[in-house]
């Protein structure tokens, strides 16, 4: 899977996304769409384009799609979505293209790492692969046209997951959250909108869409958290450094916890994954990398976890969850 | 050291202890001796046991002999003591005499487990080869004459280490203490009177010297003791039985802050090896022994880790004995 891999400034940056959203001219958006729609849109878009998979998801569990929201295959919403819909991906998942969410068609590509101009490269790639074929609804002075209007121009959301427990435990996230909001960046918790920051990461995105370029909306976004990254490197060396014993003690004992539990919630997994990934980086902990750290993760999500597990209970999960840990990373 | 061997009932009991207190005949009380005794005791003590080395304390610092007295080789007392003193011990420190401690000589001999029939065998042995060439005090309705009047008659204290998590965790420890006290059976924290229960570790031991034998007081001890192992080992299985996961999962995470912690109190230190030791007796930790755990956890007393790497500071000892039992239980 792509999320395994290590990407650019990948010590702070998990991953980058690129989301496209595009509906076809000849269609009701979705709210308006009939059964014959619905399957119009899936029809044209899996003839588009051919060397793609195409999951259906009328036949899968809300498991099995809550796991895929996991990986950021798919969104969280596609569970409760009673249209026919499904997705398109390539073979190691980074490409996406998600049919008859809240709109038509959503175009998603990830990298490892801050890497958005790879992700838009990308989603350009599929975006023309799909208007060689489809005809995309479109205004000339709006841009693109899409369900919600907080996504109409340029029909894209970029966003970048990043790890910062130096700026979280110096209490920096809410005024650099204030301050970016006004730029017309949002920062949320993992798993966007309403959810908490688990372990210090953080999903930054823009707000805007109408009335600017898709090149000048990832420049300004990659040049704000290359400032970000670089206050987190330099205040995560000076926490280290200022009481450095302290320090590692906080960072051993959440790495001698995560191995050798025998039950991990999800919540305390997440911080504690944090606490270990922040002493790799900091060179406390030598002998795991950052890429078991990041398998290990999205491998014990609750969703993903239940599904390649055949597990039913909270309890089976924590025991399952602490079990892969300790194989893992012990080994 | 003898006491990092497992010996009779090694799961409960950590050692076996018999200290005889006698006073030579024709020397004053330690509280009315004058120079010139106190050098008479430890020289016809000395020449009494050619085979023993003789340790003279004068040259000795505190901590030197408060690490002695770590290893229960001599009374936390010696460390005050003004007189001339000191003691004869045997190469792997089972048996010792004290001398000038409050009495003129205290016998005292050890051994791993439940074992006071060994520990008297060995005191009388040391005890006869004394009085053949020094005279006792000795009143022949009361017995030996001692300093300390409750200790007149055997002068012998028995007393047994024993490690009883689930009975504290239960909270049977009360009851369990008033009974015995009733038997004349005293139940002390780890390190004697007025200590705390650290880690769950008790001394229990006689309270009763005169007007019974010695072979009475031991087996008596013995019984009791024999009992509260039972009841230890059957409330052990039925708790770790009655949560099996919760409970696995509460060792293996002192075991993991015990071998990955940077910074290791004392105090904190005796209640994780606590619970690994428990964890041991269950089954839930295999790769490592009780011996071991025995060694280590002698080796990381205060005085003893000071005097052992020439520490000074709090913090010093924190750390080196985090990296001791870190080199000592992740080999």
């Amino acid at each position: 899977m792509w999320y395994t891999k290590f990407g650019p400034s990948g010590d702070v940056v998990l991953s980058s996304r690129i989301r496209l959203a595009r509906n076809i001219a000849d269609i009701p958006f979705v709210s308006r769409m009939n059964k014959e729609h619905e399957s119009q849109v899936i029809n044209r878009c899996k003839a588009a384009m051919p060397e793609m998979t195409y999951i259906d998801f009328s036949s899968m569990t809300k498991t099995e799609i809550l796991a895929l929201s996991e990986s950021h295959l798919v969104s969280p919403e596609m569970v409760e979505n009673k249209r026919q819909c499904g997705i398109l991906t390539n073979s190691d998942c980074s490409e996406c293209i998600m049919l008859n969410e809240e709109d038509h068609i959503r175009i998603q590509t990830m990298a490892p790492g801050l890497n958005l101009e790879l992700c838009l490269t990308n989603a350009n790639r599929l975006d023309d692969r799909l208007e060689s074929t489809v005809d995309y609804g479109y205004h000339k002075d709006f841009g693109y046209l899409t369900a919600c209007p907080t996504n109409v121009g340029t029909g894209m959301r970029a966003s970048v997951m990043v790890h910062l427990p130096a700026l979280t435990k110096l209490g920096k996230m809410e005024s650099i959250i204030r301050s970016l909001s006004k730029l017309g960046i949002t920062v949320r918790g993992f798993y966007g909108e309403g959810s908490k920051a688990f372990g210090d990461i953080y999903q930054i995105s823009n707000q805007i869409t109408l009335g600017v370029s898709e090149e000048d909306t990832i420049d300004k976004l990659t040049q704000v958290i290359g400032d970000i990254i670089e206050k987190e490197r330099s205040l995560g060396q000076k926490l280290y450094s200022h009481d450095k014993f302290t320090f590692e003690d906080k960072i051993m004992r959440s790495y001698g916890i995560l191995t050798n539990a025998r039950i991990l919630t999800s919540g305390e997994t997440v911080n504690l994954i944090s606490e270990v990934r922040w002493g790799i980086n900091l060179g406390i902990i030598k002998d795991i990398d950052l890429e078991t750290m990041s398998e290990v993760f999205y491998d014990v999500l609750p969703a993903t976890i239940t599904k390649n597990h055949n597990l039913t209970t909270a309890l089976e999960r924590d025991l399952k969850r602490a079990e892969l840990i300790g194989e893992k990373l012990n080994s």
